[in-house]
């Protein structure tokens, strides 16, 4: 595996030569270095009053792409934050007794009883962590100039300070999901006054794929610009495969921790306990997992509109939790012991991501009943997490068509009071099969554009199978596309101007400015060498596209009709 | 290449054994059959007070899906419009001395001197034609009764009857594009109040391609689904590659005639005159293609806000046209001699796709004050082209961040008298080189929804190069993902059932109805297939999905839970 990881890390993200450097900015109020990848344009474009010779890209690939450090994926990459100093953070050791495999040995911390420790925590006694300047600094890209001078359409916008940040999670509008116990961890921000975040599910099932493999993916899923990652395993050696991601992790690790309650239970839904759900969760919770999805909205009250439903219940938490409720003739014990949960979660500043058990899998149940009843719940358990200073957001649909996809957002952000939406599409049609990335990319570039704050990836595998390294990376070019596409809609400085540089680095036929501004640099380079190729051309920046040839090419006319002016 | 063909048709439209069969529905007004491709399910399946056991699919592959009809590539497809009676239909012989090449020993048709021929003027006049009920049977998919009963979100639906048909291109909301030179077409219809279309563009450019290859992916188009083809070749050959691709094909077929006249002006756009593009238009005509692409809304005036713009003037046939001008310093030939133009047209029934020269090129363009004059101008041309009894579309952007699409939307509608829209795109952004399809779906999906005709997709291959035959597949099918999510947002009753039917299937674990239901069940197949393997089992039909596997298979848990009520 090791030299796998090497492999994508090497080759893939610093290749010899490349106009694309790790660089570090680093804060004012704290020591920390917030990574970017850098690149050098090959030429100086002058947008508006300013001019770029460079171009600062978020970077959600940590350490991978720092050729100054060498990793060995055994061991884990560097516990950046444990060099951070936290005057303000009261901790204790704890053990967890469940713990087994646990590749590093460091002891795990809790909140000492009575402190409180988590992001929403300070942020409500107006104390900026190191995670918020972090943050700050990353969604800047160091275009703070930029930023400010930026006006379309009539907005203006200011750049994003600690301060802001600060108040956002004060407010529950972003969250920062960043466990005490995950210290390779680079914070990133999911809220909708914030870059649109995405979400890569990796995960072993009873089908297919190995520990080997799954950290391999979550690499992989970095590399190519995930924003979090989740691992829902849900076969063998759940604990250790966990473990091997989280200490390779530089992004924020979601789990559903009733998969891994569902396996200690012997696969039987109405076995499942309270005792035996805590214990998992205490367990995650120590190894750093930073949120969790929990699906405490859906009640016995819900199921009968369920139960009416033409494709009934398509979240696997959902529908283990409703069977539980069933056979037991009891309330869902997620629901009963919510405030219990919220003191876990507060103990390690875990964020809590409430699930949709009764998102619609299908157009036909879209908007339903059951979908927006469990939705109000999940509004009411957003305010008692709150109490506990625990951070939320709020998971959504699921199967939608587009004319329905906006009161999603709006019905979410009345019922939650503005918590982060966090959605997997939605897709909007149920015939997408093979192409379902693509499907959910029109739902998520809509939804995101009206409020939603980060996209769950769907991979072209969707409703077929596993996805393999490169229905990864498919899926998450397709939502970075959907998410950028947002964010130009919403008026994001960065996003413009990134947009800006592409267009004119192509007007200019600036080829390789183009590749490395482009979401995936590696394939258009080689696919641009081989229509050049097979057109018998020898030169490797052409100052015709290549689409349409030397004679055809309608920039190059363009050119020439402004200069005869 | 016959053998390419033949093996396109054979294997893959109709494998033995599939449950797939073209049929054919027989008109009632005229002797005219109606193919599609009638999918027999597994099961019958309850919709409301409906059952079914069969589906019938849209069908754009014409003669190639029926393996009743041996076709020799070199002789060309039937000519089945050949054989309806056109009683009003008053035309003569004509011969084009510019047709080289000719596969048909065919004479071309003319209007009769005096008598009008176009859908139009029929519609106008209140007859109703073969292809007006042809396209009204197509629509409705033999599912008449369905769609009077079906009711979503408090609308109802009128099944498509010819008279209303004839009533929307009588009142310019929707053509048909069909030459009378086009004998082997299936009359399409493109507005919309109807299914959302897509085009697929094919052509040769100098840096690649030959004319086997192209005939082969108009084929191959057809067969994923392309309702319309354009041929955009510009290199040598043109007109003899045009002619092998009209003889074969079932969908209409549109050009850019600008490129040819290029071409016979030996590229330099300076030379090009209204006679050597008035001959092209003729030699085109008589061929047999349905709609010409006719730039003639791009003026004098609107050159200054395209100096002004980051990206100028990104279409070919828009460079082309300002070249001419500013070199010439004369207004456009195309506008100015437009009378003449439409007098052309409607001697063959050729529908006219008025250009959109100054589409923006980039996210920064969008909306401007080009793009929006030379809109305005279209829309008198329109005017103009309807006083001919020409039927008309209007072509669109381009580059256009998403919360500016709608306004595209309006704005036609409005300044076009509401004729049908047809875009490319819209991109959302500039940066996704290699996804542009994706780009292109999300924008195109958008746009569909709120009242755009017919979407002309893009490839991934995009700003890189020339499409091959896996790139048409992937631009055709994420393309039609956004149609059909486009027809069921605006509520499209067919597509409602489509959707309806494969959750049914998916909901039943029915894998062989829902890989038929998909858009590309070829692929599903093998994908499905290859996954199951992976996981050790041997089942073909396994009661779980194969992404969650036996024992998390949340539809398998819900049945479980509704059965336990």
């Amino acid at each position: 595996m090791s030299n796998v990881i090497e492999n994508i890390c090497s080759t893939e993200l610093s290749p010899e030569g490349s106009a694309i450097r790790k660089t570090f900015v680093k804060g004012t109020l704290y020591p920390i270095e917030v990574g970017m990848k850098t690149l050098s344009l090959s030429r100086t474009y002058c947008c508006g009053e300013h001019e770029f010779s460079s171009f600062p890209l978020y970077d959600t690939s940590g350490p991978f792409s720092d050729s100054s450090i060498s990793i060995d994926p055994e061991k884990g990459i560097p516990a950046v934050r444990d060099r951070w100093p936290f005057p303000e953070r009261v901790t204790e050791p704890s053990t967890c007794s469940a713990a087994p495999g646990t590749l590093s040995t460091r002891i795990p911390l809790r909140a000492k009883q009575g402190h409180g420790i988590t992001q929403m925590y300070f942020a409500r006694k107006g104390i900026i962590t190191p995670e918020m300047e972090y943050v700050a600094i990353r969604e800047n890209q160091q275009l703070e100039s930029w930023t400010a001078s930026f006006s379309k359409g009539g907005h203006s916008f200011t750049p994003f300070t600690p301060e802001f940040v600060r108040k956002e999670i004060a407010e529950g509008r972003a969250i920062i999901p960043a466990n005490i116990n995950h210290p390779e961890l680079e914070p990133m921000i999911i809220g909708r006054n914030f870059r649109v975040k995405i979400n890569a599910n990796i995960g072993n099932s009873a089908l297919g794929s190995c520990i080997e493999e799954e950290v391999e993916k979550a690499v992989w899923a970095c590399r190519w610009g995930a924003d979090t990652v989740m691992d829902l395993s849900t076969g063998k050696d759940i604990h250790r495969t966990r473990e091997w991601i989280l200490r390779n992790s530089p992004v924020p690790i979601g789990t559903v921790p009733i998969y891994q309650a569902l396996e200690k239970a012997g696969g039987r839904a109405e076995d499942l306990s309270w005792e035996l759900y805590r214990d998992t969760l205490i367990e995650q919770a120590e190894q750093g997992v930073d949120y969790f999805t929990i699906h405490a909205g859906i009640l016995l009250r819900h199921l009968p509109a369920a139960d009416r439903r033409m494709t009934g219940i398509v979240s696997r938490g959902g529908s283990i939790m409703a069977k539980w409720c069933r056979v037991n003739k009891q309330e869902n014990f997620l629901y009963t012991q919510f405030d219990e949960i919220c003191r876990i979660l507060q103990a390690y500043d875990i964020a809590v991501s409430l699930g949709d058990a009764l998102r619609p899998g299908s157009i036909a149940d879209a908007n339903d009943e059951a979908q927006f009843g469990e939705l109000k719940v999940l509004g009411e358990l957003t305010k008692v997490a709150w109490g506990y200073d625990v951070q939320v957001m709020i998971e959504g649909p699921g199967h939608v068509p587009l004319h329905m996809v906006e009161e999603n957002m709006q019905k979410q952000l009345e019922y939650c009071h503005e918590a982060p939406f966090y959605t997997l599409g939605p897709l909007v049609t149920d015939i997408a099969a093979g192409y379902d990335h693509i499907n959910s990319a029109i739902g998520g570039a809509l939804i995101a554009s009206h409020g939603c704050a980060m996209l769950c990836y769907v991979t072209p595998k969707e409703h077929l199978g596993l996805p393999d390294r490169n229905d990864v990376r498919e899926g998450i070019i397709s939502h970075k596309v959907a998410a950028h596409a947002a964010d130009l809609a919403k008026g994001n400085p960065v996003a413009w101007l990134h947009d800006e540089l592409m267009s004119r680095a192509r007007y200019a036929f600036a080829w390789e400015d183009q590749f490395n501004l482009s979401l995936d640099e590696e394939r258009n380079r080689k696919v641009h060498a081989e229509s050049l190729a097979s057109g018998g051309h020898t030169e490797k920046n052409p100052d015709f596209c290549t689409m349409c040839g030397p004679d055809f090419c309608s920039m190059k006319k363009s050119k020439e009709v402004t200069a005869i002016r």
